[in-house]
């Protein structure tokens, strides 16, 4: 099993490096079921004008539209990094399984990909963060919310 | 001034509110620069089975397709709900100057979506969280980073 998990792991690191020559950062994702791979995804961001099309995040989409479901648990996901916060926060809501990565966050670090930057952002309390975020108008937006709870027509998830 | 961020919060609070009968979470966004709206966006997980399209995210993705550029600076977000990991990291990848936001992350759990859990997690040290996570093949995945750091045509960013 070790080896699979090599194999697809290879696979997301040939994404990363090919993706270089391609208008794109050095990231690449797979996205395994059942023993096979179901979906792949390389850093789109500059290639595609798309802050969030990050490997993980692509893969991701990928996968989702492959099921034609926005669960894809019972997946393993192999990327050629350690998932920012934003991928990160995106494998939890897609509630996938594992997660098997090559290099880490200070490696992106040192080759001017930043993420300790928005993962030391996220953990601060809101004032203190770098991008300012303010409440306003509470009352009013709590309008959408009673309504998602009072509709018996909604699909939760 | 205030009244201005209260109605680009107003329509983003309506979009919110109508998305609840569209398939979509109680979830709205519009994106803002030079005082005008550029972008809106809503949720559309189950709508359109993607785990990545919170609001926050499509109104990102369309801002960055309306100006042709994944750099977002100069432009403010308002959000019904208090982002989530996923789209408060978005938020500062796409470089955004500031956040406006209604409910927070506790009325969001409330009605049963927990992006408390996320923010939880994030922050706790890889190896005590949910998704397990496994470092392989480091030396080879370092290739990608070498690659990039040494290709004099990429587009840094």
């Amino acid at each position: 099993m070790e080896e699979k998990h090599e194999d697809f792991m290879r696979e997301a690191i040939g994404l990363s490096v090919e993706n270089v020559m391609n208008q794109g950062g050095p990231f690449g994702a797979v996205i395994v079921k059942d023993g096979k791979v179901i979906a792949t995804g390389v850093n789109r961001v500059t290639g595609n004008n798309d802050p969030t099309a990050h490997a993980e995040v692509m893969a991701i989409r990928a996968a989702a539209q492959k099921l034609n479901d926005y669960n894809l648990s019972g997946c393993t996901i192999y990327t050629s990094c350690e998932p920012c916060p934003m991928c990160l926060s995106a494998i939890y809501w897609a509630r996938i399984d594992e997660i098997y990565f090559g290099n880490t966050k200070l490696d992106a670090k040192n080759i001017g990909f930043d993420d300790s930057f928005i993962y030391d952002e996220i953990e601060k309390p809101i004032e203190e963060r770098k991008v300012k975020a303010h409440q306003i108008l509470h009352n009013e937006a709590l309008e959408g919310f009673k309504k998602w709870k009072n509709f018996e027509g909604k699909v939760e998830y």
